[in-house]
């Protein structure tokens, strides 16, 4: 049988999703706490995609087989018994044995979290990026608007990429909302690319902040040139929100 | 000049507010950042209190006294600038040298928050305590009406406590308030006494989950005996509210 499972997890003490020699990762520590339930048998799971160092998810998926026999309340119970405390699985379902966690991917999508106050938050430092400066909000949701629909993000991509084949993705939907204190930026997408996120809010920063124009995004669609945008900004903020299926 | 400081901090990787040898606490980070500020000579600061490891402040406070004669608004810039990033000064003002930030406090507030969910939230595992099972908001207030007022607190105190003097302390108000997903506890008084608020809360979440009635508070302040009590709650969802001179 196989299963579906969304996940949350803070990704502040980890290594990233995936698992790495010699470090630990969200993987490893779900991957064992699977083996566990199956009495020291090993247990591969694939996820939609991997999240890097320091960044976190509220909705994350990934699938795994069993031979188990579990009601899916069960899953989750015994899933999150196993699992350190900053791991957390929200629900488990049982899919199709060709649903496919990462290829049958039709929407993901991101949050990035700004803490936007004169004064830093000494409970926010590795949960959202510090902005001292007034964000200007409108100008941040106009270069925003550049980004929706079907692109060429060369541009917005980490130049540390392994990925084969293009780098056309679509973005569905971007918006910035203010839920005081945070700015939060929206990012709904049919994939991204390695960093994209990273990419896109490091330079909407600058522009909140009148340091780049709005239109440096469409010069950076139109060019495909990376240096064009801003810095890649820090994991802490980003949040992989949901993915759908 | 003496001054008063506001100070904010995430406790969660310090043990506890007070200087220890070989231990990283938020005094020893304050005055090696005061330190800095003056050149390398010795500064020692005054607190309220302290506050015990993995408790948070929000508003803890402060005295010192320095030959420098910065304006207040630059004193928070060059502590701010010099200390960790789970350290941040709210503010700084200007005292009379008589001022003492132990002896003067007129009001200290704590808040305990209670993240009462059936799932772990992942962010809040040093933020708040974690309760499954629904608590019984009401009962919880009618419980902590009783301890409105003057009263000797005796069985409320951790046996580890070395404080002289008497253990009558008043408590001028103490509620519980729901702000989804957290149930927080505020309770304002004269002073605490040692593990005092963790007993209360360790104690109230018993009451809340109808494991203890309301009028077992009651009965230990009549017989002072603290086996009546529950556990004493983490230090993860205990802040600092504020201290008022």
């Amino acid at each position: 049988m196989r299963y579906l499972v969304t996940v949350s997890y803070d990704g502040t003490h980890y290594h990233g999703y995936q698992i790495q020699p010699n470090h630990v990762t969200i993987q490893s520590k779900i991957e064992s706490a699977l083996s566990r339930i199956h009495k020291g048998e090993r247990v591969n799971i694939v996820a939609s995609g991997r999240t890097d160092s320091g960044v976190h998810a509220l909705g994350q998926a990934f699938h795994f087989d069993s031979e188990l026999r579990l009601p899916t309340e069960n899953w989750k119970l015994a899933l999150n018994a196993h699992l350190p405390d900053d791991i957390v699985v929200q629900a488990v379902q049982s899919v199709d044995d060709h649903f496919h966690a990462r290829y049958h991917v039709i929407e993901k999508g991101y949050e990035y979290r700004i803490y936007n106050h004169p004064d830093r938050d000494p409970f926010r430092r590795y949960y959202a990026l510090y902005i001292k400066e007034p964000l200007d909000i409108k100008r941040m949701q106009e270069a925003l608007n550049l980004l929706i629909g079907t692109h060429d993000f060369t541009a917005f991509c980490s130049s540390k990429s392994t990925v084969k084949g293009d780098k056309i993705r679509t973005i569905f939907s971007a918006e910035v909302v203010i839920e005081e204190p945070l700015v939060k930026v929206r990012i709904n997408g049919s994939g991204f690319l390695y960093n994209m996120v990273r990419i896109i809010i490091g330079t909407l920063v600058d522009i909140g902040r009148h340091r780049k124009d709005p239109a440096i995004f469409q010069q950076a669609l139109d060019t495909l040139d990376r240096s064009k945008l801003g810095k890649t900004a820090s994991p802490s903020g980003l949040y992989l929100h949901h993915v759908n299926y």
